[in-house]
């Protein structure tokens, strides 16, 4: 029964709850998939099959139901901790031990009956964006070999794509959710910092790191969002939110005379012909829709510039992250990350003081915009996914960055396919702890454009 | 009539509104005084006799009073920009233009009437904490001259206690209010992060500056803090809070079964007998008045190591402040301070990232404890205020940093006088935006202490 890898998770949950499938089957028919074209995809680092089964099994067992999300096959970036499970951190071997217990949000969503099928290929360290990872291999994009997913969840936009789970996580602190969710044609959400626990989740940069979801709908992101949500007193990323859950919009959100905000210094960004007219003709869809279309100069907000300091940001943080690994397990890093760390490492204290207040004035600059607009509108990437033997360009993040740098939600969906047959990202942002609304008008969005699943690859595609 | 000059704010406001007495005489009363004394005390850098006089004259003049601080005279510390007075703060001349606009904490006190009676004496910089200045002499203690009144805000304890204003500004970075109220025996408030804007203030450090009052009693704090606090939507630092006002506790609260905790980590700062003793006291005085003391340890906190940390985070950050002063004037600067920069400036990006957690962590640990107490108090400083030609007790600032990194509100409050006849401090810490509860049970306990006004200086002290 493979149609049953191309149910979304409501679908999916939809069924399980009619007794039409078991979590059984579901589990056992992504893992046959894994088994299949994972050679080619290369997704995944681990693939925990015996404990999925189990977990399947145990929903199937169940006399209610946990919520939508129980029975439902899902995947984690190698970044996150699963007990009893490598976290490698896309790196190779180093002093993390098998964690003993789930991070946080893992343990939401295990405790939400969702079946974990393992863990996702990544970039290196989370630090880049193309997945083309020294120690793993590449994770490819599934519309095309030879493509980068993006990154750094790389593997979770490809699994999701490819349908070798029904949802992913990734984590994102300058894009990392979106860029993949964008390059492989799915939807990816980066909530509002400090909603999700990033305890347990190994650090790039503490106050840009977000845990999102990858999904192959919009609906999905919010269900995803609802168990994985809530406050961690333990965490001093943790941030109690106003409302107690119910981010997943049950209905898209009308579009009439929503405010929808343009940012003029996105023009400062080279964004390719194919992205800059589907970005266009999402706007035109969002107007016929009723949206209204507001221009914005965000004051002394450069993307290059502000990109280039979380950037710099990252890699200090970083750095003292990775600080006992570096002096232990050298072999662990490749050269250019290795040689990133050193740079944060050594910056002077002047330069990241700068790069801090620079970061922090963009999030400022875009959180104040949303006085006068409703949600914020922009291509996730300036490109669409490239080959990997061409030169990464340096951009990838200039759109998605500024909203780590605000806390701001943000979401990625498909908008279409661009000329070269390649799947093009809209990202929508809106205030903080807004996933309900911004949710909805994606759901509106989504609905207008006409889902499609992207290809499906077969073995050796 | 000198009486005048010992009124409190809350006292002079009643006074006023009954029209016993004017604004223009109560001005004068204070200019007088520091015609008189200041050459000794040394507290006001610059005294705007002129304007301030004309400022009473209009309240007196007002058909209906302003509020409570409508023709009360206070003083600013010299970092605080007011429209058309140069700011020094605490420095030789330099790039900063004379202000053409206050500070938006400055323009709310002169909107709600107070009068500007000038700029006032302060630590190099805001970077210590004894107001030794080299630019602008040693502001003296007014219980013994010889003796600092504590920094950075040492002229805005100095010329409270004096009398030589109703109540002044000070800035609190680590606990530079808060340590000269003590020294000074004098109330301090350093407020919840945000709650005061910090925009138009020479910045020490941007995420760890707070603008505070400094006041003869707890009452006046409040009615202060009612007139400075606001949400100010061009600042980055500036905070919404979740009330409007009301900060002022307009009775003291009953300390039945409030929850006081002492931070036992406090127990490896080396801590005077006479400040141990005065501690004790004052405990055994919240006891006596029904409140319940709790031990606390904070889980990985060192407050040496804390402070330590606050110190090159607030190095480093001053530094690119004041990186065009220090090419184009270095002059302005001491060498001590120089070096201070320096140090700051040239610091690694990981010992930077490393001293930013260690305040983060302190913080956090800080804010958690609330879950288990209501207010947590502490000695306000390890020792009282000391002589210039001692040496400079590295920890003054252990006890006062944590609520800055924390962004929790705290007051200092006089609780008695040492055997060396100098005054002690009681500190109480609050959740944030707890002001109105944490003056509520300052104000209980310096009514049970008893108010005494700091002893008299007359000229030559």
């Amino acid at each position: 029964m493979t149609g049953l890898t191309e149910l979304s998770v409501r679908d999916a949950a939809t069924a399980l709850a009619a007794g039409d499938i078991t979590s059984r089957a579901l589990a056992q028919a992504y893992l046959d998939r894994i088994a299949a074209i994972d050679g080619d995809v290369n997704a995944y680092i681990t693939v925990t099959a015996e404990t999925a089964l189990a977990q399947a099994d145990e929903s199937d067992a169940r006399a209610a139901r946990l919520g939508p999300l129980d029975g439902v096959p899902i995947a984690l970036k190698d970044n996150i901790d699963v007990a009893g499970v490598t976290t490698t951190n896309g790196m190779g071997p180093r002093n993390h031990p098998v964690p003993a217990t789930d991070a946080p949000v893992v343990a939401r969503l295990r405790a939400a009956g969702a079946v974990l099928l393992g863990k996702l290929n990544m970039h290196e360290g989370a630090l880049g964006a193309t997945t083309d990872n020294a120690h793993h291999g590449r994770a490819q994009n599934p519309w095309a070999r030879g493509v980068t997913p993006g990154g750094s969840s790389g593997g979770s936009g490809a699994a999701v794509a490819a349908r070798l789970c029904a949802a992913a996580l990734g984590t994102d602190t300058m894009g990392s959710v979106r860029l993949p969710a964008a390059y492989c044609g799915v939807a990816g959400l980066k909530p509002t910092f400090g909603l999700v626990s990033t305890r347990g989740v190994a650090p790039l940069s503490w106050r840009l790191d977000h845990v999102g979801p990858l999904c192959r709908t919009v609906a999905d992101l919010g269900l995803m969002l609802d168990a994985m949500a809530g406050h961690d007193p333990d965490s001093m990323e943790s941030v109690a939110a106003p409302d107690a859950g119910g981010y997943a919009a049950e209905a898209p959100h009308n579009l009439t005379d929503v405010r929808v905000g343009v940012i003029a210094n996105f023009d400062t960004v080279e964004i390719s012909a194919d992205v800059l007219h589907g970005f266009q003709a999402a706007l035109a869809r969002l107007e016929s829709m009723g949206a209204r279309e507001q221009r914005l100069t965000l004051p002394d907000y450069d993307p290059s510039l502000a990109r280039r300091a979380g950037l710099l940001v990252s890699e200090a943080e970083a750095a003292v992250f990775h600080e006992p690994d570096l002096a232990d397990h050298p072999a662990a890093f490749s050269d250019t990350f290795r040689s990133m760390l050193a740079y944060g490492r050594d910056v002077k204290g002047d330069r990241l003081v700068k790069a801090e207040r620079t970061v922090q004035h963009a999030g400022f600059a875009l959180r104040r915009a949303f006085d006068e607009v409703d949600v914020i509108a922009a291509p996730t990437t300036p490109q669409t996914a490239f080959p990997f033997d061409q030169p990464v360009p340096a951009n990838q993040a200039d759109l998605t960055a500024p909203a780590n740098f605000a806390g701001c939600p943000a979401v990625s969906l498909p908008c279409g396919v661009s000329e070269s047959g390649l799947p093009l990202g809209l990202q929508l942002i809106g205030p903080p702890f807004s996933e309900r609304y911004l949710l909805g008008l994606a759901m509106a969005f989504e609905a207008a454009c006409g889902y499609h699943l992207p290809p499906l690859p077969a073995a050796g595609f």
